[in-house]
């Protein structure tokens, strides 16, 4: 039993992103939506979505001041432009949080009040979309959160990192060109990678998972497992990017289609009090102390996950030990919470975030977690 | 390398036929298109739609002249009515020839003079579809075409039997509910079965096949090798009308990623000169000299074939031992050419009809076929 609604048309491939010369698009003026960085300029790409975008008689604004964990002001701000300039669609141009932004602002243009007033969880108001969304274009340069293919987007207020989305937030057109990730240094490689692959995991043993979404978890993770080491140390190898990107892609149509689970809630709160930790090393850091505890409770499921990592035997601890070797093999396995300056003190504090603001993914968790246990899983990620 | 697009909602599962009386639909006025028999009122299934539309505030008008090869003249009766009539959007209830006969009614009533102006193929006129269709809702009771999640139907003109899609023909809603497949009879279930089988393993051997067609593709086979059987041996058992649903889902799901290959053409011209055949039995009949010659040009991709379908050798030919064997399984490995009246004289007109008017799916094989192995192919079969 399950509903299926992944309407996101997607052009995927190495030199893809010449398509968007010629692709039907969904108006004449866009609002191109990047972050605050270098590299969306400095590689060139923000000038070939422009001159690509002018050949298609499409004419563009650029909002260029998304954090990488990005916030509300800048939600309301690049609305505000949009309207502003009369734009018709808007494009997001980079990793998740430009993406993200772009997918906030496109909302923000078509509804009244404030971004908050829409959120579910925290201090958000919980009030329903009504006006929909102006149609996005996701054009993705990093191969992490999925966004592309999936409608959730993730923004930061006041210490409260909330994941939101509707059927309008799917974007109309992803462009997933990995040539455009050929310039990602090692380590965000590994974080993105790592990103891409808890999405799958936990889409895997949530309990909304079914055998739609399993089949792209498991190919994801394959892929994954396959391909990120060699993504990291060569970055240049145009076939592991497209694994990675592919992966990427996979595992946002398991966001589409199953849900993450608690480990997300636990990251959103680690980075909403410590914006400078990338969500994939978040991740890297709470990986083998969620994981352990969960593989004692749904055994069967991470027997799956550790075949789709190339494992033979039937022991699910196996996961774990790939978790670990696949860690080790793109250097994040000495990653710690106290490089990101988190204090052991915070953990309770980090769970009550973590309970309060993303609730709901504790329940697509197969295993009702405690408050004590979500402290004991930080505490055993801190260690 | 690949663009994907799949639009459709899709609702699966047993009872969810019920969500038709509060989704959100496209409209306040729906014309219903079903077949020319009786299953459809006489199951209540018609009574239960008409019922749950109204609930959800639709008025509805039925068309049930629908044949199991469904003619060009009821795609243009269907679509003068559904104009006179007002309809917002047309719903197609049955199998495959229902649902194609909605979206091809859907085309034409939005779009100007006659149906096979816009077939391209065979005597079709090739005009591009300029002002898309009316929304489409397919709600299936059989698992065999897999059309509710792909843009294509399939109508016969003057021995023309002709693919034809375009994105709007994709169904907004699809209603996949496996209790509505209960009453099918064995032989039906079995066709129908090995339609969404060949849909699967043509996708997955035509040279449009990719990662993302392949996964939908080998579970379906999976699927199907597991649960078939018992579909057609014990119908009401709803395990196996669901696999079977999920089956045919997800071969619809290849028919949108990947492409038919040229067995389908083959079958096509021998169904549009005997109307009686059904299109499954028909592709029983091609399928062990279809496969057989194609294995030989593919063995890699046959191996993996005969894998999805539970053998654990690394012999492509494996797959025409599982293929039999499930002929065998579910009673239709005695189907004969000359049981629907062919004769092996009209063999090379068969072949050029398939030739002629459906030849860009021999675009998709991955070997090149001469006329002469058309036929031989064909005289293999007869055999």
């Amino acid at each position: 039993m399950f509903n299926y609604y992944i309407p996101t048309r997607i052009l995927f491939g190495a030199g893809k992103l010449n398509e968007l010369g010629n692709v039907k698009l969904p108006g004449k003026k866009a609002l191109i939506v990047i972050s605050n960085g270098r590299s969306i300029r400095g590689n060139g790409y923000l000038k070939r979505v422009e001159d690509l975008l002018r050949r298609n008689s499409v004419e563009s604004v650029v909002f260029d001041k998304i954090m990488p964990n990005p916030i509300k002001e800048h939600v309301m701000e690049g609305a505000k432009i949009a309207k502003d300039e009369g734009c018709d669609f808007i494009v997001g141009l980079g990793g998740g949080s430009s993406i993200d932004s772009a997918k906030s602002i496109a909302v923000m243009v078509k509804n009244p009040g404030d971004y908050w007033d829409y959120i579910n969880g925290g201090t958000g108001g919980g009030k329903p979309v009504t006006n929909g969304a102006l149609p996005i274009v996701a054009i993705t340069t990093t191969a992490g959160t999925g966004t592309e293919v999936d409608p959730w987007t993730v923004i930061t207020h006041n210490e409260e990192k909330i994941g939101f989305g509707c059927d309008e937030t799917f974007p109309l057109l992803a462009i997933v060109d990995p040539e455009l990730m050929l310039t990602v240094p090692p380590h965000l490689t590994a974080y993105q990678g790592f990103d891409a692959f808890f999405h799958a995991v936990e889409g895997y043993i949530a309990n909304t998972a079914y055998q739609i979404s399993d089949i792209y978890a498991l190919e994801s993770i394959r892929l994954i497992t396959k391909s990120l080491p060699t993504a990291v140390k060569d970055g240049k190898n145009i076939n592991a990017r497209s694994d990675m990107a592919l992966a990427n892609t996979l595992s946002g149509m398991v966001e589409s289609t199953s849900f993450c689970t608690s480990e997300h809630s636990l990251e959103h709160a680690m980075s909403a009090y410590h914006p400078a930790l990338p969500h994939g090393a978040g991740l890297i850091m709470l990986s083998i102390a969620y994981h352990s505890f969960f593989m004692e409770k749904i055994p069967e499921r991470y027997k799956t996950l550790a075949k789709a990592m190339g494992k033979t035997g039937d022991d699910p601890k196996q996961f774990i030990d790939a978790l670990k070797e696949m860690q080790q093999a793109v250097g994040v396995a000495g990653l710690k919470m106290s490089d990101y300056g988190i204090t052991e003190d915070e953990l309770p504090k980090i769970a009550d975030n973590a309970i309060t603001t993303m609730g709901f993914l504790f329940q697509m968790d197969r295993y009702q977690l405690s408050r004590d246990e979500v402290i004991s899983i930080l505490k055993n990620a801190f260690a």
